[in-house]
């Protein structure tokens, strides 16, 4: 089995840039024909899965991987998550690699659950995002049970939100930033052999917002066999020059992520169609993405 | 409607101790009687739901408070979280205060969804545990929720496994700690008034570990406000001096939670049945604590 982090690379290769379109549903935003007066859960989580169903299909030409923000869909408990496993599924046989953005973390024992729930299925997700506020033994019981099943994790370093600054941004007394001292922990975690795949990536990735770029550089150095997921493009003021900063010189190193920008795009666009317009936003970020790089 | 710490400390008073049983079901640990050989995934979750039920039973009339841990339903996806909503309403039925401990947390954006799905819900739990590591616009939808519905929220501030000294253990150039500035943000954002209860604590609360008592001692002065809940008493080594440290000189302020030394209880107990060896473990939990408090 290939390396998650070969298995992306190469998927980027062949659909032309590192690219990754996010799934967020809500439902009051679902194109109208989508939507009733007054449905209940179950009509909107079903709504929910029409449209995502509908985006897997429009997106799958034009980038290499979606990751699901598992937030929409455990706001309706089990139906939603459900929904979103059936939704993973069909991404995958559309021959996209799918990130999970659920942001667990727990003591190692707790976080053993949640690797085996969500990294142990060959038809779940491909790669998981985790939270690192709990150190090195609250993250192994993931990067363990992916080294064994092919699969990717992405540690928060840097979040592309304004309140991330009030803890990840403060210096420590070595010098150091809050947020390079984590991504120290998770080079220092993810730098076993048994975790780097053919490309010379670790299994265990670094989630480095799109809106830090001051704080990208610095944290490219520190994690060189990195990948990034890099959220913050589009809808949150990410430029082109913030997303360079997370790439290496060869132009490998970073997952560039948009979610409401190409989501919701039928709401901006003059195109009726709400797939056709989702599907030309997806390859637009694509072309601006590949010509970031050139 | 009463606020969370009011309840709680309510509850306390009249079991006679502020104590939480984990609930951090794990199949192979279940009483013989019910495991199955060869058990598939429904039969697992079964057997977990039927364990729970009565562990539920075994310690209401012992403990004010019960804690699930949401990886051990999140390991069986769909089918696990409907058995753990199930459990929390019999839960609540039995006139016991419940925690989930899920430790999410997000963006904002994402955040809220995490909310209304764990919040929103009369017959949902009373207080969740979330993860700071995003900043207080990360929690802000969590407490802002919490306030309308009379929830409680506990924040990762000092984690009780070794690991996260690597992170919240670091010196800041301002002399703090990084669980010290985490402690900061937590205490600042709630300390609104509208999040403060009639007995003076704010719907935010923190999670501090038993296992981190010079740490305690400093939190408990940052956060005047804010009840603790201290894991890690019991198995994981926590002692009496460690948890006298996380409450206040009135004998309030915080909520010790046991999770393994009472769940699987039976596996140390000459009673044959199981549910009473928990029973009486619950009972002496509420007793140790009730002893250190006096």
């Amino acid at each position: 089995m290939n390396a998650f982090t070969d298995r992306f690379l190469a998927a980027a290769d062949d659909k032309g840039a590192p690219v990754c379109v996010g799934l967020d549903p809500v439902y009051e935003r679902l194109p109208a024909s989508l939507q009733q007066r007054a449905a209940d859960a179950g009509a909107r989580v079903h709504a929910i899965h029409s449209f995502c169903q509908g985006v897997l299909e429009a997106v799958a030409d034009h980038v290499p991987a979606v990751k699901f923000q598992a937030a929409c869909f455990e706001r309706y408990r089990a139906p939603g998550f459900a929904v979103l496993f059936e939704l993973i599924q069909q991404a995958r046989e559309l021959g996209l690699i799918v990130i999970l953005d659920a942001k667990r973390g727990d003591i190692g024992t707790s976080s053993a659950h949640y690797a085996v729930g969500l990294l142990a299925d060959p038809q779940g997700p491909d790669a998981l995002t985790v939270n690192a506020y709990l150190g090195a033994d609250g993250l192994e019981p993931f990067t363990d049970l992916a080294a064994v099943e092919g699969k990717g994790l992405f540690a928060l370093v840097r979040t592309s939100n304004p309140g991330g600054d009030a803890i990840q941004g403060l210096t420590l007394t070595d010098g150091r930033t809050v947020g390079e001292a984590v991504a120290d922990v998770v080079a220092d975690l993810g730098k076993r052999d048994t975790y780097i795949g053919d490309r010379g990536y670790s299994l265990l990735g670094a989630v480095v917002g799109a809106t830090k770029p001051a704080d990208a550089k610095s944290l490219r150095d520190r994690m060189p066999e990195q990948l990034f997921l890099v959220p913050g493009f589009g809808a949150q003021g990410g430029t082109a020059d913030d997303v360079r900063a997370c790439f290496k010189p060869d132009r490998t190193g970073a997952i560039v992520t948009a979610s409401r920008s190409v989501l919701y795009a039928y709401e901006k666009s003059d195109v009726a169609d709400w797939q056709t317009a989702i599907a030309t936003a997806a390859g637009d970020l694509n072309q601006q993405i590949a010509d970031i790089l050139k």
